[in-house]
């Protein structure tokens, strides 16, 4: 399982620590990673504000593979991600010819105000991502993916990019779900947990219409293993009268 | 703006990691807490592991005057966030007559589990949080407020307690929405911004049925000053036709 890549997801935003927008771009980004064998290991959501921005990005670039943040790319005066990361890699700002002429494109050389201009900069070193929604393009630098916060438009980017950089790798797991409670099956999970360390077991309460019951998703990269350890649960809960499902 | 208090939201879950869940809760505390005169700085997401969660809780209940977690308070063997808070901050973990009461009374004591006695025990020093649903309390030790994962669970529990902690307080803001590019006014939002530093004012883009605009959140605790420059940018927008409303 160590070869699995890890990965942290920076949400840059004061509107989503206020409550004012819920925060959907880091399920999107790690449901795609997940499918591509990269695990997302940390997710922080922070404000607007440069020093925060600069340390945050620093350690993550250290801890992780990659990172990836989404947020403050815009026109906006609150828009800081792009300064932020040049001076967390001390690295001057520079403008791109090629978002330049996209910009010109999109909007007119005559509409291209001094806003839409800072959507042009970017720290020395960049590679633009592609944007064919708003045009604006992110960037990398480094091992740092730098999206927009919109999610529409931070959804295509993505799409666009990702497969360039990682191929879409299976990672086998089973799900089960079982109508009793998690507290009556948590000690036979707890000691076939222990009895099987290649596998990893979670055990996730769900509460829909009503009723309560367990999800159980069960991975490993040893498919044999894999199949054994669902079928003993599976059975386990079978007898046990859990009404068990396989998903 | 000083006597504001600050705070910080752990949420503790691989579910919410691999993108399986999307974490709502956090958007819910930051909601309740934002009416009540708290901000949330940060946010984090991490893994069900002893040390990231002792790292966190540390780190975070220096930086922040409370700090809320949820997740890894039910009985299963990856529940392990009362074991890693109670190393955090060296506390041994002693049961609580009370939670077990509660819980044999709930389930019957022939029910009451090893599994399910895991949910009485707590870092010494402890106060209980009443969980009214499914009845194994959270709990507070030192300035973090511990609660479970369940979303459901967590605001019924969220709502019993907040206001014993906290009174509401209205934190005044005016909300404009514009049919106007957020680059076309970036300048006018900069420079506006500038020239009142006791005003902050956001600037976020939406995107909802094929139409994009921008929402400006200005807040202010001197109610006059917010008066005086949401009504500044109502009439700029006015007259670049930009069919500004007041929310």
């Amino acid at each position: 399982m160590n070869e699995r890549k890890k990965s942290g997801i920076i949400i840059i935003g004061d509107e989503v620590l206020s409550g004012k927008t819920l925060d959907t771009n880091s399920n999107f980004i790690s449901k795609q990673l997940l499918e591509r064998g990269v695990d997302v290991r940390e997710i922080s959501i922070i404000q607007d504000n440069e020093q925060e921005i600069i340390t945050k990005v620093i350690s993550f670039s250290n801890k992780y593979d990659f990172v990836f943040t989404t947020g403050g790319i815009g026109p906006t005066h609150d828009d800081i991600t792009c300064e932020a990361i040049s001076k967390a890699f001390k690295k001057k700002v520079v403008q791109s010819k090629i978002a330049k002429k996209l910009l010109e494109k999109h909007y007119g050389i005559e509409n291209l105000t001094r806003s839409r201009l800072k959507m042009t900069y970017f720290p020395k070193g960049y590679k633009l991502i592609e944007n064919p929604v708003s045009i604006a393009p992110g960037f990398i630098i480094k091992n740092v993916f730098v999206f927009p916060g919109v999610p529409k438009i931070l959804e295509v980017m993505f799409f666009e990019f990702i497969d360039k950089l990682l191929k879409k790798k299976v990672y086998p797991q089973k799900v089960i779900s079982t109508s009793l409670a998690e507290s009556f099956i948590a000690e036979f999970i707890s000691n076939i947990q222990k009895k099987n360390s290649n596998v990893k077991i979670g055990s996730y309460p769900y509460f829909k219409n009503q009723s309560f019951g367990v999800s159980l998703v069960i991975k490993s990269e040893n498919q044999k293993k894999l199949e054994e350890v669902s079928k003993e649960i599976f059975k386990y809960l079978l007898t046990k009268n859990g009404d068990p499902k396989f998903f």
